[in-house]
């Protein structure tokens, strides 16, 4: 067998996030991913949820891959006992969907202002209290502790990029994750690190340092910034490579933080999404290896 | 005289951004000011050089008005030495501007990656450092510091959004800017807070009390921020109250840090620009009056 035609060897540390490829299916994401040469894949639960996650968690296997993460829980803000209640059912059965479908990961977003709208103004009569909801979440995240530590999952919290506090995550920062983290066992709550969010921080090489040592760094995920921005914001991420992130220094730091595990490509891109699946899981994977991998470490 | 036909008695504290009418000529904008009840105005260098910095000193004196500030300097992130020698010349010339235009706050905003585009993606080549950028800016402040104190005028550095990281300012929050003015004597090296850049700051509340600990603060401006941003980002600034900040309690904590200054009003949007000018001015008065001063103490 010549090398040309070998099978592609598996980057041992590389998963791909199926955001990446939203219109394929589970089995049809993890295909494209397994055919690439990624190790791993990040889930989310609509699409767990479809299949079951018992069955996802086969189809999985059955590629010779593994899940790195599961996306997501929280949406911990609300500030009426109803919305209270709703988010920790959806909450807990979020942590049961990580448990059976094989990754200890849950990967959280904390939510926005109750009474905003998804890339919109606030509704009449809108709250504007972060510094509350801020709070709030931190309580609700004390009610989830007990019930993911029992089902052997670590609540990681991620920190969106400030364009999103109003609207999708009240928690901004790797530092605020890291305050909001400390109460809880690093084995129970630990932080995302996605370049998307976080790169622009000035203190992030210390707050990456810190997570480090504090044994709470659940993820690594990578994508690019760059402008302008999409139409809907959310859909502005790049692959890597293709924007202003300094990838070499982030990913250094990373790995002197101590991180070991995988690195998930999570883009939320309509160009990237309109694609070929294959190509795409290619692009990925070929921008891994270019600009992450070498510094990865050991 | 009846009090429905006296001169509307100034806001002492109130300062309306003249870029908030963009399409007025500053006698223009002065005198909309001075209609509306104003008591100072924020200028910007283009109109200022257009009539000359005294000719401008002498239309705000002449309405009865106070120059509350000068934007912009800054933009110290080149690399190169003929970069860097047309960044320190265009800065001394703000730092005469300022002074002959009579303020001592000099607005800086410090530029972003070499290679980047205003709101667009890298240049082919672009640099990607930005830990070494914002090193060069804190050199250049330094280069600049003994030229602004001769002239008796403060650097008022601006942290910006952290939208606004790769291709306008390397600096990103308000602890970074006191970090970064730290070396220096407060009256020489001050911080701005602008509500639409620092609102998501987890850090706020903390950062605010220390800039008044340390006095450096220069100025506090007001906008709103509110989604979905503009196409140019740059334009999405909204009038105080439309949007998600909450402006009870960042003008508690800069009251609390014992700020007396003028307040800005500071919107750049295409839709305030198209408004009639005496109209914006009122509403940015009226929304002033509502949201901010209440909460401003003595």
């Amino acid at each position: 067998m010549s090398a040309e035609t070998s099978a592609v060897a598996a980057r041992p540390r590389s998963s791909l996030n199926t955001a990446t490829v939203k219109h394929a299916s589970l089995a049809e994401a993890v295909a494209a991913a397994s055919r690439a040469g990624f190790a791993a894949v990040g889930l989310w639960r609509d699409q767990v949820q479809e299949t079951g996650p018992r069955t996802a968690a086969r189809i999985v296997a059955e590629a010779g891959l593994r899940v790195s993460s599961l996306c997501r829980g929280g949406f911990l803000t609300a500030d009426d006992d109803a919305g209270i209640t709703a988010a920790l059912d959806d909450n807990k059965r979020a942590v049961e969907e990580a448990a059976a479908v094989g990754t200890s990961e849950l990967v959280m977003v904390l939510g926005g202002l109750p009474g905003s709208t998804p890339g919109g103004p606030p509704a009449p009569g809108a709250d504007r209290g972060l510094v509350a909801a801020r709070v709030r979440a931190a309580d609700r995240l004390a009610d989830l502790v007990p019930f993911a530590a029992a089902h052997g999952v670590r609540l990681a919290l991620e920190p969106l990029h400030p364009l999103f506090a109003a609207d999708r995550a009240v928690l901004s920062t790797l530092g605020q994750a890291l305050d909001l983290a400390a109460p809880f066992p690093p084995s129970v709550v630990g932080v995302v690190i996605d370049t998307y969010h976080v790169w622009w921080d000035p203190e992030l090489a210390a707050q990456v340092a810190r997570a480090g040592a504090e044994e709470r760094i659940s993820s690594y995920q990578v994508c690019d910034w760059a402008l302008p921005l999409a139409p809907d914001a959310l859909l502005s991420r790049r692959h890597v490579g293709d924007g202003y992130v300094d990838f070499a220094a982030v990913t250094r730091w990373v790995a002197a933080a101590g991180y070991r595990g995988d690195v998930e490509t999570e883009i939320f891109n309509e160009d990237v999404w309109r694609a070929d699946v294959d190509a795409t899981a290619a692009t990925v994977l070929e921008r891994y290896e270019r600009h992450v991998e070498p510094h990865l470490g050991p």
